[in-house]
């Protein structure tokens, strides 16, 4: 838990107050260059703290942990909300392609796949649970999202198809798993759309 | 690499012939109960060769490494090879439906379920990538496999299901996403089954 934002913190470096949002920016703004440069576990508070300038006690006092740090970097200083919102613009029949297309794109580029290993073993290490990072994300997705579709998946459907994209992910970006491996983007697009589709176009009941 | 087995153990515990069926079968013995007892991080080489009354040389010199040891173990020790093969016994149109509850059922309980987290946390750290694992695996099940239900997805059909079910189980089990725990087996199974069965079952083309 993050102390009390009015408490002062114990050392301030020079040049910079604590407690102003301009210190907060800074923080963030150096964690994603630190993680996207070393990784989620490369990339040591202290050696982010220094980037930005502040004592690494400051880091603690504003975010709590280093997966809190990680999961508000991702959510605020990331095109992956972003990405995944503007899947929902479009028509309804192809929702499940545009999802499918966007989500295993992010898993191609080098910055949004480091961003994404850093989620997955955050999520794997997690003391917290998983719930407060998906409600960040699904938040941001959701208030980054306009001209919505048409479809309103319940939070199950989203959940299965999420986990369907994500188990097909890891497989073949993470485990290599040699029969995905040599699909085609296109062609792992075509095959897993339907699924996708299904999941989040449920009929009204 | 294991070495070339012909080649002797440098140094023979007392009343073990090495390079004997034997010694092999005493060592994935106590490998299988200290890996369900202690998990794959916590069964040391060391542990499983004192339970076997061997060296720890001599497992190196049979297996190659831990993993491969936890693999073979796997396959050979557990019932998830045979459990998974019994699925595709029983009429073809419900297989979606049975591969599906079979595999959640697998992370349901305690046993088979501290042997899936082994292998996903061995897939996650593998030196030699997950191929193998997948080989001998999917080798058991085929050996396993009688009766059956006539479908014969290609490969990348198979790999998809099974990424799809991994994907939630991992959600569920691991990562404990609400949306996915609040569910009953039953109800799961329900809304993955069809995207199985459609993966597993294609039509011929």
């Amino acid at each position: 838990m993050p102390q009390n934002p009015s408490q002062p913190a114990r050392r301030r470096p020079s040049g910079r107050r604590s407690g102003d949002s301009g210190t907060r920016e800074a923080i963030v703004d150096a964690a994603r260059d630190l993680f996207a440069q070393l990784g989620y576990e490369g990339a040591s508070l202290r050696a982010i703290a220094a980037r930005a300038g502040v004592d690494a006690a400051l880091i603690r006092h504003f975010f709590g942990d280093k997966e809190t740090l990680f999961t508000t970097t991702v959510v605020h200083r990331s095109n992956i909300p972003e990405r995944m919102a503007t899947t929902f613009a479009g028509p309804i029949e192809s929702l499940g392609e545009r999802a499918t297309d966007a989500y295993l794109q992010l898993w191609q580029e080098e910055e949004t796949r480091g961003i994404l290993l850093g989620l997955v073993r955050s999520a794997m290490t997690t003391k917290h649970g998983i719930e407060p990072l998906l409600e960040m994300l699904g938040g941001r997705v959701r208030d980054l999202s306009s001209d919505a579709s048409g479809a309103d998946p319940n939070p199950e459907q989203l959940a299965l198809a999420a986990a369907h994209l994500f188990g097909v992910a890891v497989a073949r970006e993470l485990f290599k798993v040699p029969a995905l491996v040599r699909l085609s983007h296109q062609e792992l697009v075509e095959r897993v759309a339907p699924a996708i589709q299904s999941y989040l176009v449920t009929e009204p009941n």
